[in-house]
């Protein structure tokens, strides 16, 4: 009986995340709507239309339009694996290593869902933006930072999450040509530098 | 008569903007309902009602939403200022000027507002997207690299946007510390040289 109110075969998801169980097809969907409209603009009805549920199972499984936005927004992320592909590898070319993964993050499609997710949410909702803050900035940058030894962290770890978020913002949300279409390996070219200079410059020069 | 609906005395704006004229405190209220929500969040009833004015008022004088968004939008922007403050001046620094001219442009109340509600509603509307790219990118980063004479100009005005978007984004969207207090100075120092580098720097290296 837990299933009142699901249609029988799960919507086409574009990003091909939704599977039989509800609680994953509200995921998906609020993925989806959070990716599109931003916190504010996407409803919890909505969301609960585009998954097929009756918008009472959202209330059910999650409580609130907010915790419903937590769990969507949970970023699949192994700390070990960044540790590997950033952090690992030569000083001088850690710029650059911060790019590329940071684009490959978002041109996979499910994790571009929830960092546009995110981003838009961000824009109009504090929570939204402390959660930007916390993830992007003090969960993700700033620890590859301060692996480096380097001093005054939080410096640069805003000045490196002002560059890549802008990347983003240009590129993902935006679409400004030419560096939306620019391939990853030129944009790791113009901007890893910028972001290499940001982590292992003397204090004094930034 | 065309006063009607135009509360007696005008509401206090907290930029300082709203004047008798019942178009001007439409545009105050409108500026400042955009930069608070976005174009999306923003409604012309709410706009409407800290204006002091009746709804149909904005009807009447803009005709639409869109029109009223495209009107409150418009910045203040003298392009021969902008010519002898940033192009003007010497080559190396370009970037320092470049950057310090759009923080200054950040820091003025009105400004602000309305680099807040094009940024805040770019996110979810695309023709607010359309105007950014228009006004931030195109109209204003592309002319000023192209008096540099550089070749590739679109490529570099789209790395210089998304450094100045994103340091914007960290430093009034968001507001993460320490970027978000450092003096004007400071942020200078650490962002100009990016931007240099994205202006003069030969294509090979970007």
């Amino acid at each position: 009986m837990a299933r009142t109110g699901r249609r029988p075969r799960p919507p086409a998801e574009e990003d091909g995340a939704a599977t039989p169980d509800t609680r994953d097809a509200i995921l998906a969907a609020a993925r989806a709507g959070f990716a599109r409209s931003g916190y504010d603009g996407a409803s919890t009805r909505a969301i609960a239309t585009a998954a097929g549920v009756d918008a009472a199972l959202i209330n059910h499984y999650f409580g609130s339009k907010q915790r419903l936005f937590v769990a969507a927004m949970e970023l699949p992320f192994d700390a070990e694996v960044v540790r590997l592909r950033v952090v690992a590898g030569p000083r001088d070319t850690l710029g650059e290593r911060v790019v590329r993964f940071f684009l490959e993050l978002w041109e996979e499609p499910v994790r571009r869902q929830i960092l546009l997710g995110m981003v838009r949410s961000a824009m109009t909702d504090p929570e939204a933006a402390a959660m930007v803050r916390r993830v992007v900035i003090e969960g993700g940058i700033l620890p590859l930072i301060a692996e480096t030894g380097v001093t005054h962290s939080a410096l640069r770890a805003t000045l490196v999450g002002s560059q890549l978020m802008g990347l983003a913002l240009i590129r993902y949300v935006l679409c400004v040509e030419p560096l939306a279409s620019a391939s990853i390996d030129s944009a790791v070219a113009a901007v890893g530098p910028t972001i290499q200079r940001y982590v292992t410059d003397p204090l004094e020069s930034l």
